[in-house]
């Protein structure tokens, strides 16, 4: 059992969330499946849209029918990924959960006089929240479940970092035994990623931006460079900044003939594909999701998924369980806003310390892992 | 040239510290010298007292005198100690440098009109003012240089992991490769300690009280368990948690004959010495450091430094890089309150963010490491 | 350029092959094309079988038919897998390449007049081999590819390593970063995937009969222990011994709910499969190649692949790199019996030394790495 | 209670050493003691000198004189050396124990006629035994303890990795989490020096003449290089390779200012220490072991111990637990000689095979380490 079913079912009896409706946008996925059959057990009614036109697996999508109203079906247009979003604010929810912040956009417009507060799944999502309060236009109270220790230590480290590699292996074939690899950012994402390289026998070195976190990665034993010189010898690239062309056109063209480029960050514009791809020579597609560029210096070069976040398009994304982190936060925050919403704010608020240390005791307790709550000589109950 | 003396040296021409003076309570060691002589260099008059009665090295004492008004040696009592720092304020001094939070009290309970503000070093001196301000009772601006993370990325994870088991090897001669380690704490100490262990070869398993963190702990790889379990069967026991007791007699009792226990962390508090040395059946020296104790139940087990923080008893403290980090935030700090402590309440901060990037900037220079401006295609002169 | 390709450039001028016939029976992949075709470039004529019924790919056939006559198509029957042999051997070569002793076999049975030495690239093959010249039956000598160390560091252990957890991420999409991992065997193979799942966040177990590579996987700093043990905390188990039922159906009833099962070896003997299927209460397929099997005391353990090679029928096998190491190994095993056979005897031999040397060099240079000839304080031409 | 320990306990009953007279050389510390002390118990007569001039601990050598016939002390003169040695073989022993070949050479010197056979410690005194068996002068059989697993395994890799790190933080207090580590050579020492070195935080680049090693430290994930390349960014030089001069004048001429050389290898020749020191515009002792010279290019670079292998002058040498390991492994030769000598021939043998599973069993016994013996699904009486 999951630590999110596992943390559902402590509230089975108390039934926290009977009387509230909740609109939800999210991926429609297996584990969205698990959050929403958690929402309806613990006493909610629930509306939900898919956070993308794309991402809905229509079976799960009929599959929650028989358990909450649901708008979304894979391949929508953007008129109809807008309907889907009005129908579920149409049934009057008092709380919304959102990935990425449509949901709460489209709240914000129509007029949210029922709404009492909510969550937001993203980075992107929440800034979008704190623009909004920053200009005195927040109407509800929001969650901001993006940055709870919980969600990124599963998340941006330990799952991006596995399924980045997880994505490049099944799109390459690569042994990864003694290649150089040259990370892109030492954040959280940045970090999970040259670790594991390191753990898969790459030689690692990493390109930052921050002194600090690049001081940081010195200390933790990476070679610490810049791209000027990285680029000429790295075998496998990978990105993961959040900022745009922090590999460019020029670096590119310094690359060792048979170079790979990959992306582990949210949007498409760490690589500048756009440059490379305008002024190539030949574009092939070699395997699915690799294309070799033949550059104009007559050197090749390979990119996946065009640049697009390598671990959801080639591979699967997170592994669920990371997803039940994030997912086992946004109940508890759903819980939170329909207990306490009285006594918040209008702005964006973090998940707090207690909603963490109930989720990390959750998971622990699912693992089957005891931890101490304190020497007192005898066996604890504690975990 | 270290980070310290290579930011010094930035400012020799503007002398930023010209008409101050300034009295400091540090360990009178050789880099502590070298803070001495980067104030003076830029212009500052300095007053200094020993912060602890018996750590003066006093061929250093000798050669501050030429620099700095010197009221320390090694071997002071309580009374000598308590009048050393009398005579530094007595230099009336404008701004003040602290470890441990002594100068800072005393200051408080004679009046300090003159200070402007000051810094202090450590974690048991930042509470003591911390607890003035709460009071309200703070009367000048402090900057909290342990909290700094140029201060303890290097201090207190890679500095004391590394310092730990230096200790150890020249205490104990163990074969570390094999062996089951338990941590307890996973904090910044118990984090290095803990990466150190593996990075030796050794087994690790984490006590941790905290869920967040216990499952921070499973997320990189250490097995997760509580006292009671882990003490029957590690082979080396380490402490780093900065609470007391946290292994108690009882699971001593149930160690393996030759366990080893040694303590990281500021206080002899962690491990429950007290009870063990009052109930065993002998005791002896066994090396230098090492005591043997033999339990009431007929199984020995070796204590380091008598549950005294290992790395500076028994090994040498930390390296002089280490200390040149937090010197060179104490030299800004300095700066810092010199120019700007008009605009600052009295109230502790934090090592501010230009402040951390400075520092690491230089301290990546002084390493000769170029890391990114940003990727312009061209070399950065950003390292 | 591989290093396959990068060494029999070399050759290229003096044509060694020049004369010879070789027969083949390899899988005909990507890789066999690229010996074939280095074969042929050096003077050989070459006449081929695929060493299994089911693993050609038809389109490299196709493409190897204008270098080479092919006998091997998808989907032979046993039949017509032994009548390409024949039509192979019918072709009268002087020599053979084969990967596991099946052509080697065939030729022994019709007779070997003008055979003068071959070359074989398994353990299988090389065990039926030595078995012959135990016998005094061998009627000429051959290269055991198999145990050249730039065989078995690339293939057994690196290769095998990392293939290994490509395919159980695919099949499984677990989040590694914390699980136990319990290893059985610690020879090449259970070193390769020991050492990824440490690298991969695990907590590795190692399982092993051998008392002095349990004191290596001791000093290496796993856990050593018994299945009896391991079986009840382990998440995912990896056999990798070569031997039978090392994971006994006694021990899998003991394991924990929702373990998982793999194989890295050779066969799907290692897990006991049989008594585990005949005796399930219920076995479905959850996901492509995993199979949920519910025990006879209720709980559901998952087994990949039906206990055969996972890295192989889950994913893609080994990376090409690997593949070329092995190729370039039966490339100068071919260039030295035609070079130096009446000087051998009918026997099984190493690859000797000079050649080791002349791939391994081979191999750097491919990838641009110089290493040391000697410090005379210049630079080497060495790399 | 050790390996030794415990293996001598298993024979105390059949004492098979019970009518033998043993010659022992050996260096005179606390594991030497137990040795003899085993043999003792085993029946064995034992007359014992030091292995080395100057390496008696005086208060052992008198405890062992309770035990034995003691011709050993601290500081002898050349001629009391070989006198010492003399005397043991004066005693008319009919097996001997020797470390570096120098007890074996005088016996063939003088006669061997009771000597049945014999063991070796070292690689220079294996060396020195071959050299006579090739020249068919060798008069008794002799087994080569140096090149067991479980001699190797333990001294050469885990052993040395360990106290070379030991012996170099005593000696330079250096922060090692993010320096540049060189190391020379890549054999059994070199691996250990280059793992511990990476556990520890180091970037390490691996110098190695022998290409197959370099391929196989380059897929260990370290960078591969030429002296001629890392001689100019190393902070850290190591060297393992048993070979004169791989670190030349010229690449020390080249290095960084400050940085710090060792050696791990048995003799003083691997670094040219001599054209160095006779070139240095300047030489100091900074620390205890470690000389400042300042080159005639106005670099300082910084040596240990002049040179000689830093593990055992700086630090203490190897843990109790290695020597343990070795120790085993000689008595379990001085019972294989007493039993078998005469079907043996005379020539150098290896440690068998059933030897070593028998001292690793014991050793990990004495850890309390079970493994399995196969799985019948029951618990094992192996470990």
């Amino acid at each position: 059992m999951g630590t999110l079913t596992f943390l559902a079912s402590r509230f089975l009896s108390s039934r926290p969330l009977a009387g509230a409706t909740i609109g939800v946008s999210l991926h429609i996925t297996k584990e969205t499946a698990v959050l929403v059959d958690s929402l309806v057990s613990l006493g909610a009614e629930v509306a939900i849209a898919s956070a993308n036109p794309l991402s809905t697996q229509d079976d799960i999508a009929a599959f929650l029918a028989t358990k909450a109203r649901v708008f979304a079906w894979k391949g929508e247009t953007q008129e109809e990924y807008a309907w889907c979003h009005r129908m579920v604010l149409d049934q009057n929810p008092g709380q919304l959960i959102d990935d990425g912040g449509d949901l709460h956009v489209a709240a914000h417009l129509r007029g949210v006089d029922q709404i009492v507060g909510g969550s937001e799944e993203t980075t992107t999502g929440v800034n979008r929240l704190k623009a909004l309060e920053a200009e005195g236009k927040l109407r509800y109270p929001v969650i901001a479940v993006n940055d709870a220790r919980t969600k990124f230590l599963f998340d941006n480290r330990h799952g991006t970092g596995q399924s980045t590699f997880d994505g490049i292996l099944r799109a390459t074939s690569l042994l990864l035994s003694g290649k150089e690899v040259v990370v892109v950012g030492y954040g959280c994402v940045g970090k999970g990623v040259a670790e594991r390289a390191r753990g898969l026998g790459c030689k690692v070195t990493v390109v930052e931006v921050d002194p600090v976190k690049a001081l940081e990665a010195h200390l933790d034993g990476f070679v610490v460079s810049e791209m000027f010189k990285a680029s000429t010898y790295g075998n496998l690239f990978i990105t993961g900044t959040g900022q745009k062309s922090v590999i460019s056109y020029e670096s590119i063209m310094r690359m060792r003939d048979g170079a790979v480029l990959a992306n582990a960050g949210h949007f498409d514009v760490e690589i500048d594909i756009r440059t490379m791809f305008s002024r190539a020579k030949a574009i092939r597609e070699v395997r699915p999701f690799v294309k070799e560029i033949r550059l104009e210096n007559g050197k090749k070069v390979f990119v996946l998924a065009e640049g697009r976040v390598a671990n959801l398009v080639v591979g699967e994304g997170h592994p669920p369980e990371v997803m039940q982190m994030s997912f086992a936060n946004q109940l508890l925050a759903a819980i939170r806003i329909r207990k306490s919403h009285s006594g918040l704010r209008n702005q964006v608020y973090a998940v707090d310390r207690a909603t963490e240390e109930e989720i990390s005791r959750a998971a622990l307790k699912s693992m089957g892992i005891r931890f101490m709550a304190r020497d007192s000589g005898k066996l604890s109950g504690a975990g």
